[in-house]
């Protein structure tokens, strides 16, 4: 049997290229795009027939063999490197099945450009909706973690040094507030792909009057793309929604550096059950951050997808050519999988991080992160300019750190002998006010405006971000519910089609 | 006079520290900066004084002391690299102006960090505004040539071999279509920063009873960041708009690689007035394409950045850090001067590109461009499946290409006969079909498929498009107003303010 | 049976670790890492026993059990993801085959940090070596190309612009001297990674008195790595590499770029067999170049990988992570195969691609590549400088274009007038010394000056080539020839070792 | 007075094209490149009249005129973008001093292409060296160090887990080995950068009979390139020089990462002077770790940099282009500046790192970094497995972590028991040996075995480097003597050329 698809080329094709470029992209590819080559299969032959494109007799054979290629699945189907690529070799298969003539008039009105450009959308369609569905969960998560720890109170850090109280639930929810905008671009992603290229041929469209709405609507879109050649050459909705996860990983990444350095015994704010943690195989009493590792680098990871798709990207032609849409692509898959694992993972690590509150109330006390209050304090009650209190306080802290006193224990003593050293003024403070400033438990509650980890600020953040999570989750189901109704809808027509007689 | 901030650190800063890190930055950052410091330090008075914070008298000395500073603009600043960073810079010029205590007063409920993060919002949101004017401007001189040029027929290429007949006009559409994505990508990304950060502090907020809100209208946001440490630790606004812009850059610079092959003597199908090409110094024939040089590398600029700013956030802490948000965005401010002037010089490329008409209708005729139409009517009026008329296609155009006959001088006798070889059967095609297939500006006229390239289709897209971009401007501009009545009326507030008698 | 390999974990592996972890990175690694795990052990097992550290009836054991799971291959272990990595699976088999008793024998002294520090250099010097073998063959080839066509004139390009006339050969030893330094820098990568971590443990060495060097020459090493902390930490080694192939590659995709304008019809430079280029579904006429297209899309896909290596060690501390050890090579191994693939593909290419001689000469006659050969006679036969023969063949240049003339019908008439025109002085040039500096074929041979396009001088460049070619191929032989006998007697050892009775 | 160069170009460069593109690239490149430039005139100047191309009077006139802009410096070269780029700008001058007849006759034989070639090399070859200075400095700093606290035991971490102890002059010799390696990849890069472009003309050499070798000769250059297409299309010098440095920053910042986290309170383990710290505006305590963040984040800059160059190269021709040669050098030139930075600031941090020598003993003692010695000497003295050792001392571990009880009070009790526990075997442990396992200093004494942690050998580490690093010292003198040398050379027969009589 002849595999070699065109005439027009007369030798086969040299070994070297269906070893390293054909075979390993149709075992990448093949599998993962059955599904949607055979759906846009399906929607091109209702098209086709709607459109009195293609007699109904020839419908009917091609419905059935189509519908019978998909219940014996991708594995049934022989893969040949010299017919280059997937959409080859299914439409061999097809032939096989259906024949050689009519199998031969399904690609009439089409090109493999506008359904590979076809079938790009509707993977990432469904692979960004599964990442939304994974993603919304963590959030939630976040969010009841966030809830739960409201008032447990911990140094806040900035530079890696204690700057300032905060609580182990305002962090959460500051990182559910960076993941809300992680969904949000999601969602406009799939707003930009949401045209389908189906009947935009090789770049010029077709002279064959055919039904884009019809096609468009068979596959789920609301329309299809408007200009034929811009649908074939283009992929920036892949390169936004890679945008857009590299961002989240990197994001997560910082979560996972913060968890790093918290669970050491050190720090020891944070504990893992063994569950998340690795062994060492020579160490007995290692107890290994793998997960927090893995989500460290995959940042880096991601980088460099995003890097190999637009460095693959740039430089080719504004039209179709391999090094624009397949080479550019080849990451973009890789790279939706491992967004997809490290949202499961980021959701399993902040699931079972135990915040060691004791432990965390202590550090609060004995470092110098109250020392803003007692600025602040300086300021409001003591009539400084807040760089006067600046002054102060930078001076105590420094008798403290070279006296080993830690924070908790510096008393209004101290300041006043400071004030009147540096600027020349004595104070009447008294100590119970220098012991307020400094205890993290009140200034933490005390920091009540707008956004500022006050427990009960941080649930209002809370219940206000669970209500756009819920927002966020109705409009995710409902894409998915339009997606799968006209799916079935067309796996009901295409029955319908197989069932006529001959 | 001293420099150093703190009494907590006892020595100077290290003359490597000052050369290397601060120096550099200092001279980056404090003049483009300087009005949006300007612009925080008066809203954050205003706010002051209105909840009661700051006595009048002393909100009077600071706003004539700013209005005076932000009048001798940021030359009369002396950059001293001992104090750090604008910030403090700034701060010190605003102590010589108002004196030493009040000079101190103003720092009171914020931190340099939320300072940071608002001027990066304001100063991001300015360029961003500025990129989506040029941007739009750019887009319709690209439809308006693609209106001038839809009848343009030229043979469309995919891998850079002819692959159907097209029109110059249907090309532009396809890119003006493109750019519509770059223009809602980069809207998205404005309603992402819209969240005003000034009152989040170091990472904590403030105990003193501040008037979020009111800050955030002076600097013309809706609102403020919810969540204060996520306020300080997160540019994922910046990375949205880096992303968009670098998306945006390398799909021109496919465009550019486009134009570059087409004006080559070679192709011959685009022609450029000198003013847009530069000289060679020893080649006197030469007219290099520098503008189109530049448009193809920058996308690789740009990716340079993108990685940059990624990699160097990759690692950070989630929270306020220097790696996490000042080397992070150094690449940030350099990438959207470069998306502006890209903007700017492929609107000048294609304002003054020049389709040569004839020698594009002349290479559709001799290529074989038009050779799927031939197929396509095999189908249609031979009753072949798609599949047969390729093979007899693909065969006809075998012995084209051996007998160097053009594609417009392929007979129906040519067809016939290897209709007989290929499937066995002879045809009936007459001479005057075959040639109308072969055709290109009948082909072209024929795709009247919906987002085809048929000159009328065309004119329907660039209309479709011109009234969408219509929208986009009439948003810009009113985000504009928005923002520029806002500074106005803060101004305003600050020049009443300064008026009061001390 | 217990899988956990620690007693200081007490819970099973969460299902997401094993599932979005460790069973990704098992079916990566295990297979192409046995060979070198096994090899490993063995040597691992040697010097043990030669250091006294096991018994002889242990080793012997352990040795038997080491040469049937060699035999066995890597299909016959079974992969269980709760023992994390390929080393505690290798090791569970050892100890189902040796016993448990003397299969823990054998991790002494060492740690699976050292393990894959040395796994990773073994593979990579395979690797390299396979990688350097392909080079070395596309060199050659293109050697015997530049020799076979160093008479082929054709234009030179700047800028996509014909510029001055060469000869395909002289392109062709271009772009072999750019191959010499890709070998030169693998070669130095080479010379980086010999040095043997095994024996540095986890990253503090160990107190038994082992024999590194021993452990060293079994592997193939010249010397041991001196300090075992970085020995378990770098992998520099490795980035070197992924610099030099990213380099290659991207220098290589240049080449594709050219051959992809070159063999458009409209350039007609180059012709390729049907047997390197792929076929259309819908345009018969079609001749696609998909191994081009390849090699120009792989450099963005070795950047990108380049990136994410470098980026996902970025933020790692110095020492053992699995971040920086595992993340970061995982690209690592992709590119390897990647660059391999394109030094094969290219040689292909390079074999395969056919200069269009007559074409070629056509176009060098016809455009006006040989304008500077006219400056410079001017300037050695006239006493113009440069720069007013730049002017004067300039304005030459400019008539031709507006008269339509080829460049091979300039006449001295021409070049008279101007030169009375633009520096006001009449020269006496006859016609055929004008001739003759237009003709391509003369101004080639002409350009004798060191290092240039005549033909006589690319042929000695190519034996020069040549010479360094055949030296680089020496080098590498021999270091292989080192490796395979190094290993030959340590697998003699083994079996020695193995028929002691127990 | 008219500043377009050539007479082929009609018109006046547009606006955009100077504001966009040759304004800022003249600025950015016009002051650094003017000794390079001015180098590359006198050289050639020379070479043309010791051919005899130039005659004696003309080349005192020229040499005289290059000697006084040498002297007036870039400053005095007025700056035209209409001029396009350095080059012409300085040729301009040249004009204007010598008078337009001999000012033009210096471009002969020579190009743009080859002078950019030129100008790259002997710029790269000069920051390589003031590089290889100072790292080579801070290389012998982090040794003294090394060597000065080859006793200081401490935790080592994998994992950023205590893993073992070593001490922190390991750590330091582990740093200066890998930077040993940094030193060698340098070096190996200036190996390809030495031979000289000038002479290969815009991409085909030169039919005037130039004496290559004498201008490299005067330049400092071994030799010539050898092809001249390869001459100017190619700087993978460039690239190899800004891999090896990108990987180079990535490793320093490893070493920032340690000393971050290692430098908080929490770890306690090294302390810095104020005056490498930076303040915090309103956090009185804070001493924000300014220049390790810088050199954390400075990794990412560089990545960055590095996939801006290779990603502007990807997608060019093999030879002279805007994209190839300029767009992708940009990023070189500011990444040599930032590694030269960096390599100083490194050396500040690890000159200024104090290790808290009690603390970090303390913490050795107390975390359970000594459990694998404990586990050895079950092997070496109670005949387990390592694997029942292993399991053994995990179980020990688990019951000290739950009783709260620091790893230097385990007994010889508690491993008795966990012994027959686990293993069902009594061990005959005496207190003392079990106390000597867990003593961190007995431990590192211990640990002898080739390349490990113990003082002795850390000295003998340091002192072999130290020996490395004498020779590289010796190397990167030897090449900058030879440059200046060559230098000093040239410039004193410039100035015998000048001094001849007109």
């Amino acid at each position: 049997m002849e595999s070699k698809v065109s005439r027009r080329l007369t030798q086969a094709t040299a070994p070297e290229v269906c070893e390293h470029i054909y075979l390993p992209r149709l075992h990448r590819e093949f599998g993962p795009g059955f599904r949607y080559l055979t759906d846009i299969n399906q929607a091109h032959l209702l098209m086709l027939h709607g459109a009195g494109l293609i007699p109904t007799d020839v419908a009917g054979t091609l419905a059935r063999a189509l519908r019978q290629i998909e219940q014996d699945g991708p594995a049934a189907v022989p893969l040949d490197p010299e017919r280059e690529d997937a959409y080859f070799n299914y439409e061999a298969r097809l032939m096989a099945v259906a024949g050689a003539d009519a199998g031969g008039r399904l690609h009439v009105a089409r090109s493999r450009n506008d359904i590979l450009a076809t079938h790009d959308r509707l993977r990432a369609r469904d692979t960004v909706l599964a990442l939304l569905t994974t993603l919304t969960d963590t959030r939630d998560v976040v969010l009841q973690q966030a809830a739960a720890h409201a008032d447990a109170v911990m140094p806040g850090y900035t530079h890696l040094q204690a700057a300032q109280p905060i609580t182990y639930g305002y962090y959460l929810s500051g990182v559910a507030q960076a993941m809300g905008r992680d969904i949000a671009r999601l969602r406009h992603a799939l707003d930009g792909l949401d045209a389908c290229p189906l009947g935009a041929g090789a770049l010029a469209g077709t002279a064959f009057p055919i039904d884009r709405a019809a096609t468009a609507r068979w596959l789920g879109f609301s329309t299809y793309a408007p200009n034929s050649l811009d649908a074939v050459a283009s992929r920036d909705f892949a390169w936004e929604i890679l945008s857009a996860i590299t961002i989240a990983t990197v994001t997560w990444g910082r979560v996972a550096q913060d968890l790093y350095v918290w669970a050491t015994p050190e720090f020891g704010l944070i504990d893992f059950p063994d569950s998340v943690a690795g062994t060492s195989s020579i160490m007995p009493q290692k107890k290994n951050p793998v997960v927090l590792e893995y989500l460290k680098g995959k940042g880096g990871h991601m980088i460099g997808l995003l890097t190999a798709s637009l460095a693959a990207l740039k430089g080719s032609h504004f039209t179709h050519s391999g090094d624009g849409n397949r080479e550019s692509m080849r990451g973009f898959w890789e790279a939706t999988d491992e967004a997809l694992r490290c949202a499961s993972l980021l959701k399993l690590v902040l699931e079972n991080a135990t915040p060691q509150c004791g432990n965390m109330l202590a550090r609060a006390r004995r470092d110098f992160s109250s020392a803003t209050d007692l600025a602040d304090m300086l300021v409001r009650d003591a009539g400084m300019s807040f760089r006067e209190a600046h002054h102060v306080v930078g001076a105590v802290v420094r008798e403290a750190l070279d006296r080993h006193i830690p924070a908790c224990e510096i008393d209004s003593d101290m300041v006043n002998r400071a004030a009147v050293h540096h600027i020349g003024r004595a104070l009447a403070l008294d100590a119970a006010s220098v012991a307020r400033c400094l205890d993290p438990e009140q200034g933490v509650a005390a920091r009540l405006a707008a956004g500022g980890p006050a427990p009960d600020l941080v649930r209002d953040q809370v219940d206000a971000q669970l209500a756009a999570l819920a927002q966020d989750r109705h409009a995710i189901d409902a894409l998915h519910h339009t997606v799968e109704t006209n799916r079935a809808t067309m796996k009901h027509a295409v029955e319908q089609l197989a069932s006529r007689h001959p």
